[in-house]
């Protein structure tokens, strides 16, 4: 199953997609044939500037025609899915682009590319063109193999061509400079699955714990079947060969393929793999990760190194606007930066103020009362833990009560908002801790403890989603504050706080929290076990209070 | 399987990845505690710049920290998979990145990170920091839901929030254009598979035939299972849903989001049908396709509007230098220019030589008597079509014969080269299109049938790959070309094609072309039919050479 429409005209419809959207740039493709997908720059001016032109089949995208650009490509003719393109589609490309400066047709070693580009680049010759070719054969899976195919290198090819001909530099440097690079440029790759051939699906050729190693991209098989141990080792694997095939130089440029539908977080693990391994110090610069030369939707990853000699670096790391060139950074040390003393909180003065103390304790003994009943209630309406985590938070300030600095009761709110983030656990604990700490907020400006709690809950309401009727413990603070408010006093609030959350029990659906999870039948009867310990807690108040 | 190490530490490892990277720019890490991944812009002036901070789960990856640079995010909290980050960790984040001008968090609209980053913006307020909250809730899988869900739409928050921040906005002007963005996008995603969860798997839950749609980007199941039918189906429902819940506006800006391991040639098509359809006509940009929100590896995409007005337009098609932003593409019509006259090349104009119109008489009349032989030698060591393909071509030469401009060589010899490559079919037929074409162009310069050929021989060998001794064609061409060149004549250059063929019979292992596939065993003893054509075409030519 894949999100297409017609397979004849898949290539065709993707790259009138790719082309609806310019990716940036001004594309333009042939027109007039079917099946011709030929797609290229109308701004090129070939008497300037040599046109460079890859291509081959599709089901590599990126490649090759999002690598169209000033200095990089000038044309891709693509084929269909994994087929070379035919000889008429390769010349009519040049054609179109060609002028006298002439081309170079970078084109990678397989028999099909090599024959179509290669009489394509005959028949252009034969009309006056003047045109080079440079075959790219940078994969090192089988070694001693006289015609390597050519994968993911492709890309440093087109890169260093493209540069040079934005540069206005002549054919015949071009092409030398290509076959250079060509030459020195190796790759392999590894995967953990096939990829999915449009109409034809995915062959499970990769057994679980397998991984094959020196696949090719166009769903041939891996060279060999390994053991799959971790990113590390595949990684360390691949890097180790590639290092031992390619020439020798000081410094490298890697890229970094994802050959599909292997994740960003597990190219973040294998680039930091390579980077970190002691052959990575040799890597001076990494193109990607990122799918650049793919295998439609594999699970694997390629690694190209290449050389880097001066003109290569220039041109490799010279700026374009392509948007499928990921950029070329500069590998370096992870920065660290210290965290904040701040972000640790700082430590509090301890303070008196026996009532104020008298107050908490007789909360928290409340609540610490209340554990069983409140788990019962929450069994009922959710996961049964409602008590015990009220009773946490309670033991918790409990504990610390000698250490809060209660003369400050701005500080004292803070801290207490502290020790429910610390101790209480699950969503209601951050909402405890939010109330609190909004509250105190509120203080430092408005040294009033109905209006802190007021922008507390406030707090509480915008963070937490819940209105007034959503079942939440919501529905026993508001009323209870409003009774406050209107300077009704701490007993008149707590019997608010109580109707409220006998009020929940009549509730048919809470809009918030673990009940909103939970049908009517299971709900309409029982209490909201939130707003409950909000009641108890403010009844102990009410009694405690002067 | 993924190409993970440990599970405990994948987050960490892979933003080290990224960071070893730099994406490009300086970024550094918030260190010292385990699984704190707080990855911000060192280089942000916080008392100058409002600080733009975001985050969430990580498994979205490029976001949230892909998205750091100026004119995006400043910094960006990332907890675990799919899991918020801790208070703490979001706090240290606002301090290391927050100066006078304050900072905008931007939400996903999820319990966890509302309460998460919630507590640590109140905390922040504590320390005297000025913050404002953004929620984004832009997903419309379930009508009228309180609390939806956050998704792709974030990415245009933090686009318009981060350029306003560039632009040195104050922090209520910044928070209140990211509220109105918020929520004015919608969003909207369909899939055909769940994503791998690491270390857990994939859930197979979509079965086949079947699309989710209304998926979460958690692994959360699609609020319907609809029957899948063709991408353009789907990306008309997506878009038709999206604009009946979009704010009504003349224009819109589009993200086109791959929720992991769509394919770039799927994206491709879905672009095309989005942008192709009636409802299309009303987007004037498309940011994408790309991987921005991901979901893991989930083979989906999901589709986000946000209506157009001046100051939205500016600050969302503002260019940034961030890997991960596509840029924003201006919708455009597909541009098509015709293909040049030239590339179908031009008619030629017959004209006589009756010695040379005879040799070739006798050279095809030779491959078409010897059809059959040559597939029963080519079925020993290949597919069994030599003699057809050869007898093809030599048909289609006869037939033509009387249109050939004989009296012009190097025309001829431009046309045989054609009507090869028009009827001859496969690898065999590209090549003496080759032959004939290279040798076409050599001609033109220098008239000389001998010099001709072997400039030909040298592409054929070029773009064939093969060489003397390698079983093919060439062992009978070459030794030919070389009596020639020495003056022999056809007799003797017949005979030297001969001997060539026949040896080939002796070569154990083909070194191109088909027979490469074969065992030294089934070679051993048959002649190379591709050699055996060439004899036979010479001993015709040199019986008929006055």
């Amino acid at each position: 199953m894949q999100f297409i429409n017609k397979r004849d005209t898949l290539v065709t419809e993707s790259l009138n997609g790719f082309l609806r959207l310019r990716a940036g740039s001004e594309l333009a493709r042939l027109g007039g044939e079917a099946g011709l997908n030929v797609i290229f720059d109308p701004s090129h001016n070939g008497d300037r500037h040599v046109a460079v032109i890859s291509g081959g089949g599709s089901g590599h995208e990126p490649a090759h025609a999002g690598f169209i650009g000033k200095g990089m490509l000038t044309a891709a003719v693509c084929g269909d899915v994994f087929a070379s393109p035919i000889v008429d589609a390769v010349l009519s490309g040049i054609l179109a682009v060609t002028g006298k400066a002439g081309c170079l047709l970078i084109v990678k070693n397989y028999t099909g590319d090599r024959l179509n580009f290669g009489l394509a680049a005959e028949r252009a010759r034969a009309l006056g063109k003047k045109v080079e070719v440079v075959i790219v054969a940078d994969d090192i899976a089988i070694p001693g193999l006289r015609q390597p195919r050519g994968v993911a290198g492709t890309l440093f090819v087109h890169k260093v061509a493209g540069y040079m001909s934005a540069s206005r530099c002549k054919l015949e440097d071009i092409a030398k400079a290509a076959r250079h690079v060509a030459k020195s440029a190796v790759s392999l790759g590894i995967s953990l699955s096939s990829c999915t051939i449009p109409a034809l699906g995915r062959e499970d050729r990769v057994p679980k714990g397998k991984a094959e190693l020196g696949l090719g991209i166009h769903g041939e098989p891996g060279v060999s079947l390994i053991e799959f141990e971790s990113a590390l080792h595949a990684s360390t694997l691949l890097v180790e060969k590639l290092f031992a095939a390619a020439p020798k130089a000081g410094k490298y440029a890697m890229l970094l393929n994802n050959l599909g539908s292997t994740t960003a977080l597990e190219m973040g693990v294998i680039a930091n793999d390579i980077l970190g391994s002691s052959q990575g110090k040799k890597i001076k610069y990494c193109i990607g990760p990122s799918p650049a030369m793919t295998s439609l939707d594999m699970h694997g990853f390629s690694v190209s190194l290449l050389p880097l000699s001066a003109p290569v670096e220039k041109a490799l790391t010279a700026p374009v606007a392509i948007q499928a060139w990921p950029g070329v950074a500069k590998v370096g040390a992870i920065a660290v930066r210290k965290i904040r003393a701040q972000a640790r909180g700082k430590p509090v003065k301890p303070s008196a103020d026996l009532a104020f103390s008298q107050a908490i304790a007789a909360a928290c003994g409340a609540l610490i009362a209340a554990e069983t009943d409140l788990n019962q209630l929450d069994a009922k309406v959710g996961d049964g833990d409602t008590g015990s985590t009220f009773a946490r938070a309670a033991r918790g300030v409990s504990h610390e009560i000698a250490t809060l600095p209660l003369a400050d009761r701005g500080a004292t709110l803070a801290e207490l908002g502290n020790i429910f983030a610390r101790n209480m656990g699950g969503s209601s604990g951050v909402l405890m801790a939010i109330l609190f700490s909004s509250a105190a907020v509120r203080y430092k400006s408005d040294a009033d403890l109905v209006s802190a709690f007021r922008a507390g809950l406030k707090q509480v309401q915008f963070y937490g989603g819940a209105n007034i009727g959503d079942r939440t413990m919501v529905d026993a603070l508001a009323p209870a504050l409003e009774c406050l408010e209107a300077g009704q006093g701490l007993a008149a609030a707590a019997k608010a706080a109580r109707d409220g959350a006998e009020r929940t029990a009549e509730m048919e659906k809470a809009g918030a929290g673990r009940s909103a999870y939970v049908s009517s039948r299971n709900l309409v009867g029982h209490k909201d076990p939130g707003a409950e310990a909000v009641a108890l807690l403010l009844e102990a108040l009410a009694k405690t209070a002067p």
